[in-house]
């Protein structure tokens, strides 16, 4: 709790298989699965499209325009890690880079998800290494101050415990805390299971008033058709 | 005029050739061509880059996190029409996903332009199907209170009548009124007669000072060159 | 200095050599030769992405929706300049458009960076002429107001004299004064002289920690490890 | 409709008596009192607390920079009338000062209402003359080009007709459409006339939840108290 | 975490003694003493200038532009509590005016802190009720989703436990976790212990750079005078 | 020229009379006397409504929340003087506080103008320090990077030389070069020297159509009046 200048070695990963399911259902589902809860603010943008990825949180807390702890947080990472740095202050410095993303990879990161800066955008795209972040910029970023790692931040208006697990697409960054990721991924498959009958019906011109029953609510609710 | 819980069945829609041919033409020349109004807000962006399109407008009015009326306007769409969306506050949730524009799409929608946020971007590219929208968000949201459609609305800052022409690509989103479609048109066109001619002047070298004869109001205008 | 109604011919450009071998560096590492200092503010964005180009500024003050001094300013461009486009005031008008474009593409000019808005961006594209600008807007433009050619400006937060040289890239646009240009030249190779090598250690897994030897530092600082 | 470079001499206003017995109520409870529609984006902030005004709307379009349609739109000002100032395009020049404040006052406008900006905070402060505005800033505009008067106007999000009623406070500026004042002013003062009551109970410690019998919906929508 | 439809009633709160002891100390003051770390976003800002409060959180999730939890965390409050309130995703309408202040008010409440917008601006300010917020809107909310009552929230950036201090003044919004307020408060007061002291050697003419030994390291970090 | 950890002792001032006279002016006038150049950008806001002054500008350029440099431009404070403190970029923490005050006030300081946050707001106020800032925030700031003092800076859109005049009021800030400070208050005055008549004039009902004779050049260009 606002702990600073510690790092904490030994976090609960939520369970891998678990994790990895939940990329292909995507963030929509997946915050719909949990009740439309655990979205961070849609400010938070791949910088390239197409990326859809899950893994568990990694966490770092940053000051403003000082990145030492990105290299701090690097030696605990695991393969299907995705750091989720966050900073003391808003500020849109570009915290990382081509060779912090080399390292990110090379310990087995997928992702780095900052409420801050990012560049070197077009190597990190080359390189398939996905971001997501509040701001684009080539400014550089100095290493003098003690954050954390692995300590419990809010990133883009959301809580992140060390161990979560993130899911990120083209439409944001969802977090799913470990205790309820099993649950999570049972309740968006179940919602998943039916959507290629829905978008059958859809697609042959049946409306989703018919389908989803809605005419009697509405009328209910008081709709009235003018001609 | 602020009508809640209403949907208007019989709206007048602008003429089909006119409609379709502006789309050709593009936003900044149909803007141009009414006198440099009919632009929506320049955050309106599209989901994805070098759509072109123009269709008529069915509106529809939300409320902030409620999207039940987009299955009821699915219901108004005909073939050619675009739908324009506005809420009676800021919002940036994901009112529209990929099961609502299989439904769009089955009834001849040709675009959403909405004044919020849209989600499932990537099944949304695609399909094809393109959202000007003001956000891209996986927040979902409920259904439980009435708005209206086919009833005027202000969408990013300007105002659609139901059977207003909208013509939007890369530029931005313009809204052309029904009553000079036609007048409007014309105009574009003619606008864009000499556009090739001048383009490959302006590709020889010649200068638009010569080209379009400024040098002697700049001149009135008071302008210096200093060597 | 605000001098308004006038036109620079005669500015001294940076080195020609210098400016260019500047491109393949990359705005962040040409920020950070130069002390973290000269870039522009983040909201300035490439129209598409990849471009990557470095050049000698010419300079033009506007006025909040009028264009007119854009043609003025096209007379002065020689081949290798980047047009800096400053307003008086903040705007977001399409002030550039593809004829323009062509007209600077026949002078010379390698992009345009702009303070205010631009249109015609899939023509834009197309012809491959890069712009950065903080908004895309189909709004034209009058030609009322005289404004300046090749006077020192501001442009999104960043001083910029004539003949200065601008490399962008999709990290961001930066400022190189022309007196510091070959020293920021010799810096930012000397910076980018090793990175081969790091890349290499970093890609071994080698960490940041080790090879920056920051071990001791984070130590000293206070840093604590707990398991 | 997009009319430009006209001026609408004889529009319709709201029922004077109707129109000044709405200013008592506040923004919040007419608004309410519609239904929850017709407010301007919360942007629009008074320059000084504590004004609470309403009366009849004369419009004005208004180009980006340019105030000259202030001076034409002064001529048409009777007393009672709100101006209401829209522009075409983003900007947050100083469209309007101390001495067309003066000028409104002695034609007998209660305030003005512009998406954009405002300037000589302090005199008008002084002068008590409210003024709801996007912006403060210094910047001057030019008299260069056409607007439009008594047209229908977007203003800040919301459509406004001439002769409609405007109620302005700390808490934002409502749009009352001229057909719908009396029925509004109904409701408004239906709506106020218990609220008294309702101060005393809450102010006596009864709770919401007893005195809007909001327990039982709460349970069955399933709210769970834990001890 | 994420438990939507509950309410807590029974949290541990922060001592009152130390919660009302910080009041005094200020936003600064108590930031500063927790490594500068706690402090909401700088878009909370005061409806009424001067207020500067401290007291113990009771926390409401709501949902955007739904005020129905309102109602139930009234019941929860004790006195020298505050209302902390989050809202799903980003919103700015009204949800809390007069009728639910003279109910707060009367449960004890000392302010309202909500990361959404807040209307009846001046009875509020009459009242002496002080609200931090993102907006001021008049927009009405309807009562029809469950949040929760007293869970951790994310409020402004910042994570809220029920029973934390808040410390709110003109200069923002400050977190104090329960477990940490003694010490805080402990660490607020040393650091305001000698700046009388200071305060009159800096009226004297002393300068900071004395007072605080700056030359020497301004020295070292290689500072430079010019002459 | 972006030159880092250097402070410029001798700097060339603006002559004293000039400079404290345009205070009285404003930054309206004095913003329209330059022709329409020199304002910040208006997102910068007084902390406090009244304050109206002029001075002399040392400057001052800052790493992103790191206030070190504020201790050494102190001591090159000389009464009669307005710090002007720059960020090398975007930031809002808050730099300065009534200690700092305290010590600005002593040296002869009338104000500071900076591109970042401000606290200890109340106290500020009650010692009438004015500041001009882009946000107010409890968030400290470390003291770790030299930045310099003295140097051209861009502040707020708008570059500053050591020695300019700054006009600051509830309008904005202008900054006026100093060489050409005499001539702008010249013509401030000549601006301001009939405004008393003017504004006679119209409080007497004459219209500005008439006192500036618009009517024909509106007429000209085209204005049509419709009854």
């Amino acid at each position: 709790m606002f702990e600073l200048g510690v790092v904490y070695r030994n976090i609960e990963r939520a369970d891998r298989a678990t994790t990895d399911a939940l990329a292909a259902l995507g963030s929509a589902t997946v915050h719909e699965a949990m009740g439309r809860v655990g979205l961070m603010q849609p400010y938070m943008r791949p910088i390239f499209a197409g990326a859809q990825v899950s893994g568990t949180a990694v966490t770092v807390l940053l000051h403003p325009g000082d990145n030492w702890m990105l290299h701090v947080v690097a030696e605990q990472i695991q393969p299907g890690d995705i750091v989720v740095a966050a900073v003391t202050a808003g500020c849109t410095d570009g915290y990382f880079g081509d060779l912090l993303a080399t390292s990110f990879k090379a310990r087995g990161a997928r992702a780095l998800v900052i409420d801050a800066g990012v560049r070197d955008v077009k190597p990190l795209t080359e390189m398939n290494f996905p971001v997501w972040s509040k701001a684009i910029s080539s400014k550089g970023t100095i290493k003098a101050t003690l954050g954390s790692v692995n300590i419990p931040v809010v990133c883009a208006g959301m809580s992140v415990t060390p161990g979560d697990v993130i899911v990120a697409d083209d439409d944001g960054v969802v977090v799913v805390p470990r205790q309820i990721a099993a649950k999570t991924l049972e309740a968006a498959r179940a919602r998943e299971a039916n959507e290629g009958e829905k978008r059958a019906k859809l697609a042959s011109g049946i409306l989703g008033l018919d389908m989803y029953k809605m005419r009697e609510p509405l009328e209910k609710a008081g709709l009235r058709y003018i001609d």
